[in-house]
This record gives C-alpha cells, structure tokens and sequence, in this order.
C-alpha cells in the first residue's frame, strides 16, 4: 500500500533529523529563546528581505491559526473566509472557541476576491444597524488553497489593497507555501508575500519537517505581547529550539525548497496520467495535491494499492479524489500509479 | 556555563531519537491514529493496569491541562487547585481562557488537601445563593509538585475520597511524574495513581522525551468526543506517530524510570552540599528539584558558572533558588556545583 | 412620523404597566425565586400542558439564545441554523463568543427543514475524520421565521423527528410567537411545541411586555445548574419579578394572543394594498412583518411620513422592505398607510 | 417580616414608574438610541462635568461588568481586584467565561490600596519569563465595596497614579455609588471620579430604579465599537428607552441622592443601635449596608420579623449579618428594628 493521501505520512527529512541529533546534548534556554530559533529567525528575516519582521514558531497550523485570530481582533471581530478554508471546514471550530465568528463567502477554487472582500465590508460599513452584526476585521487566505490552487500576485495585490482600504488585516495560512512558490505559473516570492500581507506563516510539518510552522508578523501593531498568548493558548514549545533548528535545516540551503519542486513534479507525473487519460479536475492545481474526477469502478481497484483522500461525489459514478505528493515521494511509486490509472 | 535551571535543556534520550529515525521513512496514518500510538497506548496500559483506560498524547503540559479542563467542565463549572499550582500561576491565564475560573487554595507546601476539598465544595453546598458563585467540579493537583513535594498513598487516597464524595473529577498534573514515583519515601505508583484519580497525564518533555505527555483517562463519563477537543484547542500532532514513538522508547524497557531515578540522584548531591553547608530549604523535596535558600552574596558567586531559576527572596540578605536536575545531567556537573557550594 | 419599523417602538401594553405599579412597594425575593414568577410559571406550564417543563425569564432574547446555547453544548459542538437567523445576523457574534460555530444551511424561506438537518448529520457521521469538524448538536429555529413565514404542524414534527434520531437538542427561538401562533394558516399550539422542541422560549419583548421572554425547558438533561449559567452570563434580572409580573399580564387572561392577533390584522390591511396594488413579496407572511417589494421611487414618498426597515433591493429601481406591526398599531395608521400605498 | 436583606426588594421610586406611564404610548427608536437616552447621558455629562464622556445604559450590574472587563483586555490581560471584589465571588464566573483572569489582592476592608496595585505590576514586570503569567491591566474596584467601606478622594487618587504610571485602566463598579457620596465622612464626587477613573458606572438598580446602570467611559481609546460588545453579550435592551428614562428621572432633579441620604440614615438608625448594645462590626461602614456581629442566639430571635444576610461566623456563638436599607425603607421600619435590637 502506497501512501498519496497525505504530505505528512513520513517522518522529516533526513537533514532535519540529523539536525537534532547533532546538536542533542547541548543545553539551550527553552521556549524558543534560544540561538537556534534566533539563526532560524535570521534566515527567515534574510529570506522575505524584511529585517524589522517578527517570527514565531508554532508546533501545528490550527495552534498558528488560532493564536494569530485571537491575538488580532477584538470580542466584536470576525475574520473573512472562502468557505473551503481550512479555519472553516477542519479545526473543530477553534477559532469560533476563541470567541470569533468566520464570515464566510462561497468559493469554488478556493480564493478570495478583492471584490468579496470589498463587498463584505461595505454591506457592513453601510448598514445602518452595524453594531448587531459581527465587524469584519482580518481576511484569512490561504495558498495554496485547500483545493490546490494558487494566487497570482495580481490577485494578492488586489486582496491586499482591499485590506488596507478598509483597515483589515490580512492573514495568509502557508501550510503549504513551499508548493505554491514551486508551482508552474506562480510569479509571486516570499518578500513579495512579507510585504502584500500582515502576517502569514511558512509550513515545515506539510514539507519536511517533523513538525513546525514559522509565523511572519510584518505589521508593527499586531507584535506587542505576541508571546503571552502564544503561552496561553498551548502553543509555547518548552524545548523551542527544535523548531529553530529545523527551519535552519530547511533554509540554510535551498532545501525547503528543493522538496517543493520535487513533490509538485512528482504530482505532475500523476496528473499527466489523468490528462492523458482524459480524467476532469476539481480545480486546476499546479501544486502537489491534485484532484482528479475519476469513475467509481476504477477508484475501487486503485485503493487495492494506494491510499488517497476521497473528496466528494461528482454526478453519477464519479467521484472527486485527492492524490498528495511530498519530499518523500518516490519517482518509483508516482510512476506506477500513473501507470495504473493509465491502464484501468 | 552549567544548566541547572530546568529539565529540559537538553534534547531527547539518544533512545528516543532513534526511535524516531529508525522509523522515519515509513508511512503512517497521521493525528495519532497510527500503530505506533496504539503501541504506546497498549504499553501504558499494562503499566497502569487498566486496560479500559483511554489515552491521549500531547505535545506539552499546558496543552494538555487547558483541554483537559476545558473537556471536563460545563460553562458554570471551576477547576479547585493550590494556588501554587501551574495552572494558576504559569500557563498565562490558559485556563481562564477556557472560559474557567480557578478556585485556589493557600498552600504552602504546593499540595491540596481532602479537608480543603471538603472545605470549598461544603461552602458552596451551604450557600442558598450558590448560583452565584462558579459551581466547583474538577480538582487539579500535580505530582510531585511545582515545589518539588510529593504526595503520599495516604494523601492521594484521602483526596481522591473527597472528590469521590462530593462529585468531583480529580485530575493529576504529571509533568515531572516520574520523579515523584522514584523519590525516597514515595508510596504510590502507576495503578495507584489510575485508581483514584480520574485522569492524569504522564510527563515526557521533561523526563528524557523531545516532546510529550501521556494523558490516561480513566472514567468513563469524560471518554467520548474528546479528540474533537484535542483537535480543537491545536493539540493534535499532524504526525501524530512521533508522540506515540518517543513513549515507547520511553516504556518499552525501564528507561522512563530510570532516567528520573538518575535525576533524583543528581539532584540530591546537589541537596547534600546544602545540608551540610546548614542551608535551609524552601520545601522538603527528594525530587529533582530542589530549593535551598542560600545567601545572596554566594548566589552571586554561583550565577558565574550555574544557571538556575531564581525563586524569592527570604528575609534580609537570602534567597530560595531552584535547582533542577535531569537524565541529562552529567554527575561531574553535580559533583562539581556541590564542590563550590560547599567551599563558598 | 408613523413607525412600522418594528414592533417595540412603544412602552408596553397598559395591563403589563398596570401590574408594575400596583404591586410597586411590595417586598419579594429577588433573582426570580419570587411569587410572581412562580405564578407566571405555573401560568405557563398550565398553557403548555407540561408540569414537568423548567420556566426561566430573560431580559431579552440575544441573551436567552446565547445562554441557552451555552448551556446545552459541549465546547467542541455547534448549532444548526437556517443563515437567516437571528443568531447567525443580527447577534454580533454572541453564540460564537461563547466558543460555538454556527453550522449554517441556505434557507430561502427562512425555515429549516428536516431533510437538511438530517444531512448536514449525514454528512459529519460519514466523515471518516469527522474530529476535525464541528459536531452538530443542537437544531436552532425560529417561528415565526425573521421573515415572517411559518412552520406547520408537519413540518416542525419532521424536524423534530430529524434531531430526536441524530440526538440533537431542538430548541425554538420564539421572540414573535404569538404572531405565529395567530398567523391565518397556523397548525401549532403551544403544547404541540413543547412536545416537539427540547427548548424554546415565548416572547414578550416584541409582543407587549417592556420586556421579557419565558424559556420553557422540557428535556431533563438540559436542565441541571441552569440558573449558574443564566447568572454567569448576565441575565439573571435582580429585580426578577418584573419579569414574572409581566407574564402574569400576558397570560392570566388572553391578552398576549389577543394583541398578537390584532396586530396580524393591521399587518393584513397593509398586506392588502400591497397585493391590490400588485407588488410581489420577500416572502409569504400571515404574520405581522410583511416583506412587500415595491419601487424605489414610491418608497421615497412613503418616507416622508413612515419608518419601515429597508431590507434589500431587488432586481431594477425595487427594493424589499418590511412593515411590522404591534398591539400598540392603531387601525387608523394601518389604514393610512394601505390608502397611501394604493394612491402612490 | 421586614427586609433589609437587599436594597433591591420593592420595584422602583413612584417618580421612575411615572415617567415610564407617562411615556409609554410614544414611539421611539430602539436599542438606545432614542431621545431619551440622549437626555439621561446629557444629565450625566453635566453631573460627571465631563462633555467628552460616553455613556452607554445596562439593565444590571454583572452585565456591565463582563461587557466592560472583555470590551477593555486583550485575551492575555487579567484585573486586579480585591479578594472580596464582586467579580470575584457573586458573579458565578462572568469574568473569566470571557476569557480573562481575576488577579485577587486579599483585603479585609474591601479596598485596593495604590501599593498592592504596584506591587503586583512590578513583580510581573520584572519576572523575566512574564510571558508565562497575565498580565495585569485593569483595576476592579468598587465604591462603596461589597462590605460597605468607602473610598477617600485621597485613596482614590493613589489608586488613580498607580494605574496610570502602570498603564492601567481604572474601573470602578458603582453599583450603589450614591450610597457613598452620601456618606458621612466622603470626600469625592461625580466629577472626581470621572476624573480618576477611566470608566465607572453609577448604579440604578440598587437606588431606585426598576433596573439599570450609567456607564461613563472617559479615555478615549475604550470608546471605539463598545456597541458591538454590549450588543454581544446580551446586554443592549430593545426599548433602550426604559434605561434613559428611568436615568432621567433619577438625575433632572437630586432625586438618586435623597433616596441615598434617606437609606443612609436609615442605616444609621439600626447602626445606633448596634453601637449602643456593645456590638462590633466586620467593617466600619457609613452606607446602606452595615455588618454587626452579633450572638446567634439574638440573631434566631430577631429573623423571626426580619429578612437579613447571613455573612460569617465569628468566633464563638456570634455571627456577622447584613442589613441593607434603600429609598424605600420605612422609618418606622427601621426603628422597629432598632429596638428590638435594643431589648434583645
């Protein structure tokens, strides 16, 4: 059985582990005040080119999700969501438990538009009777979004004006950054993104890390305190350098990247498979997750050998699939799935 | 510079590490659904013998501790601690954030007491407004201590009685859990420990582990949908095998005990040079940890070579200090830190 | 100016005024345990024909919902609501400040239906990773609806049935029931609603108290420490026989169904023109909100002499508004404003 | 039996009931925007001599205090309030359900003193690892207190520095204020205290209206989007007129402080007679409340004809109660009383 339902089903890359295992006795403040997250924060501020950036690190994506929507708004404020985003749909309601609404908007490829940002808050600003429903304050997008797809830099850059036109934050989840920035067609960077957005993080567990996340915080208000509530809420790793010292692994060289490119080629071999095979996609993905709408009856043998994440039914006898690719990816194993597809 | 200021400056038991790497290119299911987890799960159970107990792991103490409580209790409900206890004092209002406030009791030694239980509960029972004040429901106490004590047989059986009578959950906090079951005097162990408790937690980042805490529930009302919770408040690991892994390296032989029988015995060289030097201690621990309280002047002294946790000033001229001990910690160290207390 | 903007523009009917100043220097209780609020009670549970039903009085009706809600959820549970709720619009946040999403379905008509609470049911129970959404719990629905329509006898039993096989609390927002209760087409009574709903409550506010609703509560579970939670959130009135005072008003003769029904039948006389005069409507109301749409340029002369709420604009140069009448609507008004809408 | 268990046990002064008679049949704006309320926070403006205020209304205390407290914090600040602050021990948990700590200062007298506020800011602001705790930014205070004491202007000045050299905000609960402006021995008026604190409100409910709290807000940076939060939590009442025009009939002639005087003195009456009997008091009040010890034997004889709170034991055979006196305590009443504590 070969696993495609996930980028998380092996441990970390080997240049992370041995990270750890190298540096192992040595003693280190905890909660992330040591050198290591210090180097780490180095690489990251060098890498976006911003060197007034505060960075964080956090263990998982809902911890940074939830932390970051807390930190952000006041009792009042609700944050705006495609509904396919992952705050909506896959964190058990963390961030409702933390007292916000998410003010959703219908999303097919799941982006935001400037326009539905635009018209969220205008709907508000102008109803007459404004302080009964919940103010839109921070706009959370992710990229890739949860369907694969990506934002171009002209859309951010139009998200992010409608943001700032209307004092709202904006927050980009990069779970899955690595993938976006490798992708065929994509023509925005990491410094590009430090500036478009408020905050966002860049994605370790979902690309090569054991686990780990590292949270960007550009804009000067958000940064008072960040900590307290980075403590409260679970999210303050006592042996913190082990998240410094696996962002030093992944962006001491090119290797976070490096993965990236890997796995989205790897996920192309399978997409070609379904091109050629003349198999329609739920959304266009250039990235490492794709989603091919594919017969029932040939899902059926397919999931004899791999694993992969059913998504939703389309019409009759059909059904939308998930096939993820990772760093761990073997071309081997990407290869005979496509072969497989290719001949059911 | 020697660390003696917590137990967790190091990284992971070289067991632990291999553990991880051994297995780090294998696939797994993710979130702790994987059979790694369910070894662990199994080998705790045997320890605690209590094959209906359902376990839990989490990445850190607070984690645990806010979900836990957060799962326990109804809106109205609090949680009766010391009011040395972690939750109260370290965990950034955590708790609180939960939507729980915490009822705390003066203890000078860090332990609760049945009669103390019986106190708060028979208080709020007796008040005809009792509406208006927060219904208490869960206790929480640690073991050993935030101060190092340890409770006994007697005390925990008394407590839990307590509870038992008045209807509450007792929860143990066991960050440093093993210490307390290696220490000279104590009398309970893990069956123990399962039987009068409701639920308690295992602590592994701070006994040899990179990361972890073992929760184990015992009673069956808290049991469903718990993981819906843990996932909620961002507890849930992606790579959830890693929890599992590191707590079968840390069960499947003696190591877990081991390494905090070796921490006691550091810790108590360390206690030696201050009984013989005629320093007085904060509490009567035979942990790991230790508080002697010790001239500021000498302190001074020992900051050039040591690193330990400053606690409080005593009187004029004279301080209690934390001295914190662990597997890690070399005997060269100890001896050399008794050395200098002794000749200062 | 004529207000038909809402139904609370007046004071309250003169009996409920009456019954404030006649017992005025009277000493009680406070908090609710008072005589009057006993009586109130007992008043309706006669109408329901429950003796078992707990009765408690809220202030308002944002502050029963939240409380409610609150009460009946575990932290990781949400509430299904039509997106037309009033929970979901017009409450800043209030449910998802106290940790709960709402899990919202379409609803044109502003009712839930049986078929959608069971497949929004479905759908959670067959997700193989279902912790990691919100788990359904409670059913929220409003009769009549925010916009006037109704539910029938078949259609609440249905979507009673849905939650009593999902295991769902069904709870019913009553802040204009009696108007559905008078409503020409209405196959409801309150016993019939007590039977069906877990919880619900009977308004006052919109319906000739100053203020006031009486939550009725039959389901067992539901209704330990529930007075905890009511004081917790800030709706337990100190003074609590006001409310109790208000509902003996109400309910000691017909005069909460009388005003309901007079104030249908001044909605009717509006209603009538707007039909004559051949506008369409939002939606089919017998109620006394009407949603008629009429063109942009007529509602700015209607202006000059009425308040009614602007809703939306429909298609070109039309808008929805609504109209609302009370007890306290004089039929000479109603009749002012048919006749104005005819000659416009 | 006569009650001086509460200031609250009879309805409203006949002048509020008439001025909601009076007004009941027009038609105004809802939620507290309407002319009325406009005129009640004039009346206070000019009270308070502060045109810059913002006044907002509550039905009750416990609303006012949870609005204010989550409207005022960031999810990781906490209040400093004395042991014996109603946020703390009759609010059935209100404070911390919103997320936030109560950090309690014992004191006997019911009082904040200027040095514990700075004590407990300094010791968390040199706590190197501060992150780990709340932190403290607003101090609850009320006056009088819970038991009856009062604040000097010079006290409250101290208070005032302490919080401003700290960064704090200064709340102070007035939910019987008049009662301490009216007391013998009190030095501060409106205008100093809107001046000293940042936000307060001026108790209603416990002087002589039906219900209802005027809370002032002076600092600028508190005011913005406060209608979103009261809206929230439940506490915008829908005809907000009630709360402006009770607020006007107890401010446009001296009407809150005659009822004031009156309870005070009628206090004095039943506190003579303690005096002259030997007995002691828990507190040295001047107000409404006073706290006799007084023999348990006694106290059995007297409950007999009168409703009092039991508050402690005390000692042997002796126990501290609670008689309460209002606008609406009769003379003949309270001398009834006295002497039969007199003869007992």
């Amino acid at each position: 059985m070969i696993r495609f339902n996930c980028d998380y089903s092996e441990g970390a890359h080997p240049n992370v582990l041995r990270k750890l295992s190298d540096t192992n006795l040595e003693q280190t403040e905890g909660y992330g005040t040591d050198p290591y997250c210090r180097r780490a924060a180095g690489l990251i501020r060098d890498l976006i080119k911003r060197q007034d950036a505060d960075i964080h690190f956090f263990v998982g994506g809902t911890q940074a999700n939830l932390t970051v929507i807390s930190a952000c708004l006041r009792p009042h404020q609700g944050a705006i969501s495609a509904d396919t985003g992952h705050i909506n749909t896959h964190e058990s309601g963390a961030i409702e438990a933390t007292g916000h609404k998410i003010l959703t908007v219908p999303s097919p490829d799941g982006k935001l538009t400037a326009a539905q940002v635009r018209e969220i808050c205008d709907t508000h600003d102008n109803d007459s009777s404004r302080e009964h429903s919940v103010q839109p304050k921070l706009v959370y997008i992710s990229n890739p979004t949860e369907i694969g797809t990506i934002y171009t830099k002209a859309e951010l850059t139009a998200v992010s004006q409608a943001c700032r036109e209307h004092g709202l934050i904006l927050y980009l989840d990069g779970a899955r950054l690595g993938y976006a920035l490798c992708a065929a067609g994509n023509d925005l960077d990491l410094p590009a993104i430090a500036e478009l957005c408020d905050i966002f993080y860049i994605g370790g567990t979902k690309n090569g890390a054991l686990f780990g996340e590292a949270l960007v915080m550009t804009k000067d208000s958000l940064k008072p305190d960040f900590r307290y509530i980075l403590k409260q809420k679970g999210g303050m790793l006592a042996k913190g350098r082990l998240l410094g010292l696996q962002f030093i692994a992944l962006f001491e060289d090119d290797l976070y990247f490096k993965m990236a490119r890997h796995a989205n080629e790897m996920a192309g071999i399978i997409k070609g498979a379904c091109v050629k095979k003349g198999y329609k996609f739920l959304t266009e993905s250039m990235t490492n997750q794709q989603f091919p709408i594919i017969p029932d009856r040939i899902l059926k043998k397919l999931k004899e050998n791999y694993e992969y994440t059913y998504w939703q039914p389309v019409g009759h006898a059909h059904s939308a699939v998930r096939f993820v690719t990772s760093w761990a990816t073997r071309k081997t194993d990407a290869e005979k799935l496509a072969k497989d597809i290719l001949n059911s």
